[in-house]
């Protein structure tokens, strides 16, 4: 049995229990954020912090040991003999644990603080393949900027699109494309990249920003505007971000194929880009010891 | 310590637990419902039991032993001597626990099943003086209609109107008033009723159903149609419905009067007349033993 952590204990799985008076458990009230373990160092943390940071005070979550993640991160794969390899560790800070009322809990209460970690290699297949994508309705709320667990409509949509052969959705809100229902979408026409602004209507991801900062080093050109669904059939390429899977090829959007159904030039060249730059983050990180 | 149910069984509500891979805790992936008791009965057990049973389809969660809520909720009541006076009993059925993906388990893992039991009185004063409430904007997914926990744009919402002094949100979507965080909103003017059709931007409420219903059997007129924001201040009377408060007026949204600001004539007798059904529906039910 594997050991995660809860409200400052690490502890063994089958001896962690939340109350079914969490909030996390009743409303979705949490926020949540994965961070990935690449064989010797966690990847972007302080984007990921600064992420935490700012759906905790979105949603007004007091976590006041905000600052003991990444050590926590750490002794989770530590303590899971997952130093080697790459993993990803999940955690989740819950507005705590209170009877049952829609009102924050009054007097305050601690907050449920859960992280776990779990081995999830990356899928180097996929990266040459690329994946087919279902577009459709984006059913989310006007808060999607904020990462909460609250995910329901984003479970609903994926599950239709997996039953449908499909890898992942395409949200389109109206008539254009948001992101997908745990990625970030970019699209390429003309050698120049395209992606949602990061407003209310999408979660700005970590590899995204990391994108559009790479595309800015490596003079490739970079548009952060919505792409119109109808749009979509001139579109010369296509891909995901996320931190899973780095930078996913899409090569298909529905029935259509976008390019010649081929991961294209510029997405190969970012994914490259992503890979340097996470071993070079690395290589620093360990250099500095 | 109070007895709650868990997955078949009743237990101490301090031998309770969840597990943190439950998705109704990662994901908000579950759906709930809340029953009233009132001293010797439950209001309409049977419009829960047909609004469980479709957010359960359409969430496609699987809970094969449905039909023993009503006995589970009698039992919670008995077991916890709330047998005399108002009681809620609350009721929440997970997807169940499964390692974290966003796909439903495969195989198919059992519902987490939870329920619980609390006195709470009608609250006569607030029939008498009615509420203000808050109009802003409705913030939450394309289906609302659907009872699910993934709750936090309600708990959001509604805590901000908690802070402002208000005792409930007027949510407006498109320039319309749909409901409120955790109730039905009904409009009057010229002696008629006027509420949101039952579609996807409402949760349409058991109290709102029997409302209805009664607007129907007593000769008042009602139109399922929604209010458009900049009408509110055209409407002779507001109230709203739900199954804790059952009809409460509204004398003030926002800056804005109500009508004479108490509680109209027309809402006093929609609360008259479900007052009636409430203790006739029991007289019923008792007189059959």
């Amino acid at each position: 049995m594997d050991t995660v952590y809860l409200n400052g204990k690490f502890v063994s799985r089958d001896n962690a229990w939340i109350s079914p008076d969490d909030r996390g458990f009743l409303f979705g009230d949490s926020v949540y954020e994965v961070v990935r373990w690449y064989g010797g160092f966690f990847f972007d943390m302080k984007g990921h912090m600064a992420r935490l940071r700012r759906s905790l005070s979105e949603t007004r979550i007091i976590w006041n040991e905000i600052e003991s993640f990444p050590e926590v991160a750490h002794e989770l794969i530590t303590r899971n003999s997952l130093d080697d390899g790459c993993s990803l560790v999940y955690l989740q800070v819950t507005r705590g644990s209170a009877p049952r009322t829609h009102a924050f809990p009054e007097p305050q209460v601690p907050p449920t603080v859960y992280a776990s970690a779990r081995r999830q290699s990356l899928d180097t297949l996929v990266w040459e393949r690329g994946i087919s994508i279902e577009p459709v309705t984006d059913p989310r709320w006007n808060r999607c900027d904020i990462k909460s667990t609250a995910l329901l409509p984003n479970i609903l949509a994926y599950q239709e699109a997996h039953d449908h052969g499909f890898a992942e959705v395409c949200f389109i809100r109206d008539g254009f494309v948001t992101e997908g229902a745990h990625s970030n979408i970019f699209f390429v026409r003309n050698e120049t990249l395209y992606t949602h602004p990061a407003t209310n209507r999408i979660l700005s991801g970590i590899t995204r920003n990391n994108i559009i900062s790479l595309a800015a080093d490596n003079g490739v050109a970079l548009v952060e505007e919505a792409v119109s669904a109808d749009m979509i059939s001139y579109m010369h390429e296509a891909f995901l971000t996320n931190t899973s899977g780095e930078v996913v090829p899409v090569i298909k959007i529905g029935d259509l194929v976008i390019g010649d159904g081929a991961p294209g030039e510029i997405t190969k060249k970012m994914q490259r880009l992503f890979r340097e730059k996470v071993e070079a983050w690395g290589e620093e990180l360990l250099a500095r010891g």
